[in-house]
């Protein structure tokens, strides 16, 4: 057991979520946070496993009842090669991931390309069952 | 067991969740949704039990892990008589009610007023112990 301690940490205050600022994470408060305003996931980046930020969130769409999150609608400028366009994904194939402030997403541009996409004068969501098509396409148990 | 049906009522489509035109809800398309888009949340009408309107919905703060919605701000423009305010309302104390197409709490105004809320300026739910005052306050377990 050592007596001295050279790096020894901050001590942080209890229940804060402050970062201890001799770590260099270089991690905003911001994204320590547990809840996240809603008007904040919207807008916020999407990036594949290489980094590579893929488009943002437009919009997510919640099960009125429950309160759970089902999709994040993700809009493309382009991107793909198909115009701008919005394509929803379940909430589960999203990770936040706090040290690049967005979220993550674990497919690639080609399961992208071909998966159930909309354009901006669209809105599939009118019709219950187009989340379970975005389900089976990514092939994930319904989110709610 | 009746052999005439002299209001018989018009067949949907399956899947559909469109209403039955003759049945004189008066209840929008949009309004029997599943699943709601958030940047249509914020701005939704809250009402008390009378059917008068308390506010509306500011924002609202999700989990960022679980994609629960957690709490529902609601924003008074001076209606408590303390000025430009918002209240963070447990999720389970809102109940989606289609036929005024927006949301109802059982809430008297009187405690609301004695309430935890905050000014415009203000972002408390910095502070993850902010959820817990909240859920304290309206007797709810935690929604997250």
């Amino acid at each position: 057991m050592p007596t001295e301690l050279p790096n020894e940490r901050a001590i942080r205050q209890p229940g804060s979520m402050e970062l201890d600022p001799s770590s260099g994470e270089g991690v905003a408060l911001e994204e320590t946070r547990k809840l996240i305003a809603s008007n904040k996931v919207e807008g916020t980046a999407v990036y594949d496993r290489a980094g590579d930020q893929l488009g943002s969130v437009y919009n997510f769409m919640v099960d009125k009842v429950s309160g759970q999150v089902a999709y994040v609608v993700m809009s493309f400028g382009g991107f793909l090669g198909i115009g701008e366009s919005y394509h929803a994904l379940p909430w589960r194939a999203l990770t936040y991931e706090p040290r690049v402030g967005g979220y993550v997403v674990d497919i690639d541009r080609d399961k992208l390309r071909d998966a159930p996409h909309y354009g901006a004068s669209e809105d599939p969501f009118v019709d219950d069952e187009y989340g379970a098509k975005v389900d089976a396409y990514y092939r994930t148990a319904p989110t709610s």
